[in-house]
């Protein structure tokens, strides 16, 4: 008889916030990326074409960890129409040194979010120029404001422009960003000059084109494009990186099949062999970041299976020091 | 807030058992997979060396069913030693039109014991002789006793030999067996003899080389392989090959590279590209079972996705229909 832990998606919202303590989670488990010894498989990957869905399952071991995570998350695009969210899921935590079950996270892709956030501060961190005061973001879904805020926790952010195909949902996301941050975000209608106005750009959209042009960007921006993660989409015009001095990916391996590196080495802008130092390396002090204030910086995160693990082990603490959740006995 | 159904290993060993509604709907799933509509991607694995543990995680989107599973299998060896089992796990169920969160199936591995076990009954019902009644376990585990039992619901089995490594295992599980079956069980101290003499063998076991020699076979056998799911294990010699007239994987690209095929292959005894009908054309009877009673035939089972989307689906339709199991809101 073993006793799990199930933690409902409230109980999640209450244990863990994006915040700097999750930003240092994230930022942790890209460090013990780069050192080595993580055991992180390649993505499993499954389409349902007739129902529009895909559920992808990622997962690692962190020797610097007690648990491992498997992340299980569907997404479903027709669900709208029904009043069903897209995204859900779930987090299923074992002991990483007897494979027991310890917790279940049905956080509905609530801690997706938060760790996907928190690998944006992370590159910003170190990436973008220390006194990088304007955003950018385009996208103007929750994983779009979630990006704004990490970007307020980790440089001086005095101002914001949001970007997103639907003019009217741009400008309810900035309606809600003033609100919570108590910063100047206002929608943008022209996405070229927003991102040339900005310091740091993240794009965070579905887009299959690109959706950020090269001749937009301006000497000592950073851009942290997250919303790649399948075969299929693109953000970044490949111009980008030619004009960029550094490019960051977050696992190289993924970012060559389903990041915006793959466009780039498609449309002959990277040898596809190329290799690059990965933002685990940058934050564990063995691969420089930005190289002068002048550059333009790129990081292109698909999201990965550490952060999943990281962030499912961090919630379960939170929960058994607050004895949030439900004990269950199997 | 949606409802999801959590069931024990309790909940499901009341639900499910060995038995032919089992058998037939590990039947249908194999056959669902023989139609090409599925979705199966390739098995994620992850050794965790550190802990001599691995954990694989399989799924299947099957058009004909209406949920998909996410089976998780941790597997840690040196477990026994601190009195925890070697394997535990469970799966998780979701909608396959909307990709929600139906039912966290905490079986601990009892589910797939079961289709693994119905896998090889459905392996014995389309290539074993109708008249075979004689069997032979190689392998005296918790696997061994349930093929030994898979094998009572398909053909007229009237006496078995169990042979182990450790004779007084194979003995404890005779006795079991003999018990429970009402069939004659002896432990076989010369696996040869005991593999002469049968009409049918399953080998079961964690071996490395193999413990199956291709002299030892006679016509009319079948022979089922189950132990072989990883890249380093071995049951038969690869002679055994040249022997059969008939080979079938459960799923070809799998056995390729985890299973009795990857041997023969690295022996030369079969072409690495050689063509081989699954088990689900057979069932579905776009390929030819067994051509005579005079040829040996082998079956080659590593474990399918297709099995864990069947069984869970099955299982939890038998837990509602029973009101079993903890009705959980997230």
């Amino acid at each position: 008889m073993a006793g799990i832990k199930i933690l409902t998606e409230a109980d999640l919202r209450q244990a863990v916030q994006l915040d700097l303590a999750a930003v240092e989670c994230i930022e942790q488990a890209f460090s013990a990326l780069a050192g080595g010894d993580v055991v992180m498989p390649p993505i499993l990957s499954m389409a349902i074409a007739p129902f529009n869905g895909e559920v992808d399952v990622k997962t690692a071991f962190v020797p610097e960890i007690d648990s491992f995570a498997i992340k299980v998350s569907p997404g479903f695009f027709d669900n709208p129409k029904i009043g069903l969210p897209s995204t859900s899921g779930l987090m299923v935590l074992f002991a990483a040194n007897t494979g027991m079950l310890e917790a279940l996270l049905l956080d509905n892709g609530y801690l997706t979010d938060v760790r996907t956030a928190a690998a944006g501060a992370v590159a910003a961190r170190h990436l973008a120029r220390q006194d990088a005061s304007r955003a950018c973001i385009l996208g103007a879904g929750s994983q779009g404001k979630l990006q704004l805020k990490a970007l307020c926790l980790v440089r001086p952010i005095t101002s914001a422009t949001i970007w997103a195909r639907d003019p009217a949902k741009a400008a309810a996301a900035a309606r809600q960003m003033t609100a919570e941050l108590g910063i100047d975000v206002t929608a943008a209608i022209d996405a070229a000059v927003a991102v040339s106005a900005a310091d740091i750009v993240v794009t965070t959209t579905p887009a299959t084109e690109p959706v950020l042009m090269a001749e937009w960007l301006r000497p000592g921006q950073h851009i942290t494009a997250m919303g790649s993660d399948q075969h299929h989409k693109n953000e970044l015009d490949p111009g980008c990186f030619a004009r960029a001095a550094l490019y960051v990916p977050d696992r190289l391996s993924q970012t060559r099949s389903l990041g915006e590196l793959r466009t780039a080495i498609a449309a002959g802008v990277v040898k596809a062999d190329a290799d690059f130092a990965e933002l685990g390396a940058i934050v564990a002090g063995t691969a420089s970041g930005r190289p002068s204030d002048d550059a333009i910086t790129i990081a292109d995160l698909t999201g990965t299976g550490v952060q999943d693990t990281a962030i499912a082990t961090f919630a379960r603490k939170r929960a058994l020091a607050s004895h949030a959740g439900t004990d269950f006995t199997n």
